[in-house]
């Protein structure tokens, strides 16, 4: 018998994770079995994360495996999909029982989260890069698109904004948060929740959707693209945390970091709004509702769609100040 | 307006690819929407190749593309499932139009040969990665699955076997074989064919089946783990094409290279047997058939089921000699 092979140390970690109701077939043939429900079609998304690039190099392998498959089951809160199921593609450059066994919790707490069951995947060494694919169901008449807001309609967000982009500065050390605000927006950002429940909360009422992976301004753009529309988005709605929000004070503490970039604004929290427009990685859900629905709990009206193209906030702001993809 | 974004650049080449019977919504929104009939389910698989571990560093961008879509498609074929539409995560470490055009040329040429559109993707900047998730459909009650393989069953191989290691070979000068064979050699190692057809055709028939990705008798053995059996491979059986055949010819006139790796062998033509009982990326299927069932066109009987396990080809032969993944 040869030693145990690195497929067999990752096959331990990860086969507890297959098992779910419509897991026919899991790890350890040449394909996974998934079964949709009658009268459902299939959603499906992928996401792939690089060290260095989507985050940072010491980041916790628990995290990395958290995030990386947040970021792709967002897309399927995004489509207003019910999970099925993913698939998780690795690339590593060496073998470390320890990296490996700490991923695997990350990984188990978001299978767990999201009820979505690890049902195959491939290992390969190289710089490490996680692919994540997920697959959900719709029903066969009803999807939550990017096209489909209608002029007249306003525009939600969920939760609060900008709070992964404030984590990643903290930990870029471009602020130090007081002790319990950075507890919470390094949370955001290493943990951040993809909206599920919300998503399909909203399948069959939302006109349009979309998740928030690259920054609001940037996200609503896709929107506006997809819908023919123009997005207007006031910043003196958007939801701010109080954690974010707590820069402001310690901004004037450390007066020679300011650095104004609006030509025009009438915020004294600057890089907090530029932050909640332009900063990626929240996973919240922006979306359009015709005028007299109520929005689902937990959610902002933060400007309405208009005639015309693209997203105007008043604001001339660089729409790629947040964290770019590629 | 900016300057087209490296996305929009793909999305130039690669939007084409995403139509399909199945595809109700394809790339451009969070998630792709695919449809399966009534009484199937999904079949998914997903495969990474990165360069220099599972393809050369100077491989034309198209036969990259070709080769990735192929070996991931495979693993469809070795459960006997319906293609129905895959994506590709690509990780570039620069975006260079020229490769992107032709890597778009080998996908397309993938897409058609496997009537598999290309339904979502993801790009990143970074080392050289392909990975492409396959999904298919099976009906409710079949598959080809790994474990059903029964005492006194025949084993089956699909077309030849070692061309694929016999081509590397070529590319790594380790033999010249003539200019026809060297063609078909390195066209075996590039431009593999997963058998769908076949996969479809044994769907039903077969009481187990896989794909030939990691060498024979790596993949056998995994059918006969998973069935609880041994399985018996006569090495003077195997189907060998004549350019493969033709090292021994070859072999001859460069006696200082010879390297006899086998104990006991009653073939003079030891690499060539090495080649196609270790050497992966095939791609063609082995599968078992109870007696008395005719095997399709173009398969070759190899070996027979026993009781016991492992696999035992008489040789005593180091089963990772061939392309190890990882």
């Amino acid at each position: 018998m040869p030693p145990p092979s690195e497929f067999t140390l990752i096959y331990r970690y990860f086969s507890a994770l297959g098992r779910g109701d419509a897991v026919d077939l899991s790890v350890g043939d040449d394909c996974a079995i998934l079964r949709l429900e009658e009268g459902e079609r299939l959603a499906t998304s992928v996401d792939t994360m690089v060290v260095g690039v989507h985050f940072p190099e010491d980041s916790f392998p628990e995290d990395v495996a958290f995030r990386a498959v947040s970021a792709a089951a967002s897309d399927l809160a995004a489509m207003g999909a019910r999970p099925l199921g993913m698939t998780v593609a690795l690339t590593l450059p060496e073998v470390d029982e320890f990296w490996l066994q700490t991923f695997s919790q990350g990984l188990a707490a978001a299978v767990s989260e999201y009820q979505l069951p690890l049902v195959g995947g491939d290992t390969t060494r190289g710089p490490l890069t996680i692919t994540v694919q997920v697959m959900g169901a719709l029903p066969m008449d009803r999807a939550l698109l990017r096209a489909g807001a209608r002029v007249g309609d306003n525009v939600y967000v969920s939760g609060t904004l900008g709070d992964a982009a404030g984590g990643l500065a903290f930990l870029q050390e471009q602020w130090q948060p007081e002790p319990d605000a950075a507890e919470y927006l390094l949370e955001r950002f290493n943990r951040p929740r993809a909206r599920i429940a919300l998503g399909r909360e909203l399948l069959g009422r939302a006109t349009a959707a979309i998740d928030i992976s690259d920054g609001l301004l940037a996200d609503a753009g896709h929107i506006a693209a997809a819908s023919g529309v123009k997005i207007r988005i006031e910043p003196a709605l958007l939801p701010l945390s109080a954690e974010l929000s707590s820069y402001n004070t310690q901004k004037f503490q450390d007066t020679h970091d300011s650095s104004p970039k609006f030509q025009d604004t009438h915020h004294s929290s600057d890089q907090v709004i530029q932050w909640a427009l332009t900063g990626g990685d929240d996973y919240e859900l922006c979306f359009c509702l015709p005028v007299g629905k109520e929005p689902p709990e937990d959610c902002t009206l933060i400007g309405r769609v208009e005639a015309g193209q693209g997203v105007d906030c008043g604001l001339d702001i660089d729409i790629k100040a947040g964290y770019q993809h590629f």
